[in-house]
């Protein structure tokens, strides 16, 4: 499909994935009068409930990428393990895609993103790839212990991780993590877990919203407070790293940054994700243009939003069986409920967040 | 199909209506976790672009009620001239309708409405019931000059209304309304028009949200400003006419109600919509909960959420082509756009709307 940007309103965004990112952001380009194509091999998503269309079918079934090719404008994905074929048979059948392939190379492999990142200015802590448990050996003297092990590629909320405390476990971590191409990581020594949600449009603008501060448990995110009380040089510092990234992957859309605070001032990148992404869900009821609409605005060629928080927010993910809690939840006046469409509350699923507003946000 | 109130999530909202209103309705339930079924009898309407399903057919098809009805564990509607025989072939299929039946009868007919909030204790102009000329003559002398002629039923958006000035256009004035049943009102002399958006819920709680101070233009709104720079008891006596409507018709849901600001301390009702309502539309970026989440909460059974005003805002409808001017809206930074996904922007339609915060309230 030919198409010119900005994308007037009655244009369509086709959307890889039908999860709670790609809702969202349906959601958002229907405030903006976009409509949304979902192409997800799951019946009845969570995504395809707020869409014109959903296509089901697997993300390589070429019959479904040339039907989301043919009905989008532009296509963009919520979840970063995009097949590379599949964004070059959308390229191909002339597609436009955002964020680009090289934004999803990077991300889908810790070795390149961490490579990428560091002569991008983006300090990470120290890594070495690991293609046998004797590259360990070889690695920890410069890495240090304890070090993770991290599979390189399709790893999420702490899944294909392993830590070595001795030198001793270096051949059972690599048989932990299947003996696949991984990444050894040195431990970083933060005092605390930061992210900067960043937005750069197609002429190029960046908008940063300002830092959250994050609290993990069990490698899944469970809480975010924004915004951070953070020095005006540590947002700078964020803002200086997020440009950096994104102007060297020309990049469009809405990018998720990891960080760990070292507490003196400097910032490593921990992970990057090319999407949407949970700990800028706060934005939803923080800001005027929250995160999603300002994905949508980016890939769409429009505009980047204000990204000025208008008040504080406390971010709380409901995994599981925490969601049965929602008429309590609706019933306190701070808390802002967003529930996803999801049928089954298994243990650890997200299945909604609630954003406490004006919320006390810690160190403040 | 048997319920129990609170609705959980992942509960279905049946909507009569696919226009903007049950476009955002759609959208404030998805945000809940609540599934929307939309009947209309229009291919391609804004709200079938965010619903998990459509059903197209006429609003008195056998067929499809029952479809509905099926499919949804609560009825709702975005106009108020649902026919009383689609509410009452619903209620007979077993469905729960909200609001109820009493609120469509009082809302369809101007002389039934008025009727019924002067015995609510909710003061209206003057008016007399008109099913021939000579009617008109009779209740000049007490209606006064000048007065307005408008049909009973189904007149909207400044539609079926003729002005009297002199007691001899009488016929001319009975003629131009089609010769139908209609009602002869007073001219009210009202320093400003307010509004007030009141919810109900299914346990007898009411929540109104802030005065807001509305401006016509050719009988079609075009701005709202809230919240309205109004003394406390102004804003109490609004409450009171609210609550006293609401609690008579045993009301389920939200309902815009237009008043008259006479400038002494005494308002009159112009007329109730029960549904939700444009002048509400600043509340999707001025408040926590907005009006269309505040419906979906009171017709699903929910707990009623804060209607404490975060910001002020100036609403400005977006008619006709002047929804062309969407990029240079899209590039202010107080502007949050809101477009419908209507294709054909017609002189006077109503394609989308702009609130704009930290504005500056008339009179403030």
């Amino acid at each position: 499909m030919s198409v010119a940007f900005p994308l007037p309103p009655g244009s369509t965004i086709g959307i890889l994935g039908g999860g709670q990112l790609g809702r969202m952001l349906a959601l958002a380009a229907a405030r903006l009068g976009l409509d949304v194509v979902i192409l997800t091999p799951d019946e009845g998503s969570p995504a395809s409930r707020v869409a014109k269309r959903t296509i089901v079918a697997a993300y390589d079934d070429p019959d479904a990428l040339k039907a989301l090719a043919d009905a989008s404008h532009v296509v963009t994905y919520e979840f970063e393990n995009v097949p590379a074929r599949t964004v070059r048979a959308l390229t191909g059948l002339g597609a436009q895609v955002a964020p680009g392939p090289e934004a999803l190379r990077v991300a889908q492999d810790r070795v390149e993103e961490k490579t990428f990142l560091n002569a991008a200015g983006a300090p990470t802590v120290a890594f070495a790839a690991i293609d046998h448990a004797f590259d360990i050996d070889e690695a920890l003297p410069r890495i240090g212990l304890p070090a993770v092990l991290k599979t390189r590629r399709e790893g999420y909320d702490g899944k294909g991780q392993v830590w070595i405390r001795a030198a001793s476990e270096a051949a059972e971590a690599f048989a932990a993590v299947g003996e696949v191409p991984s990444v050894l990581e040195a431990k970083a020594s933060f005092v605390r877990e930061l992210s900067v949600i960043a937005a750069r449009g197609r002429d190029g603008e960046i908008a940063c919203y300002p830092l959250s501060q994050n609290e993990h448990e069990g490698g899944v995110l469970r809480t975010t407070y924004a915004p951070a009380h953070v020095p005006p040089a540590l947002q700078a510092e964020a803002e200086r790293i997020a440009g950096e990234i994104l102007t060297r992957l020309d990049y469009v859309g809405i990018m998720g940054i990891e960080l760990f605070d070292l507490g003196d001032g400097a910032l490593l990148v921990n992970e990057i994700a090319p999407r949407v992404h949970n700990t800028g869900h706060w934005t939803q009821d923080g800001c005027e243009v929250d995160q999603f609409e300002q994905h949508i605005r980016a890939v769409a060629g429009w505009p980047l939003g204000d990204t000025t928080p208008m008040v504080s927010v406390e971010m709380t993910n409901l995994l599981g069986d925490e969601v049965l809690d929602w008429l309590a939840i609706a019933r306190q006046p701070d808390a802002r409920l967003h529930l996803y469409g999801k049928g089954d509350p298994r243990p650890g699923r997200k299945m909604g967040h609630v954003n406490r507003v004006r919320a006390k946000i810690p160190g403040g």
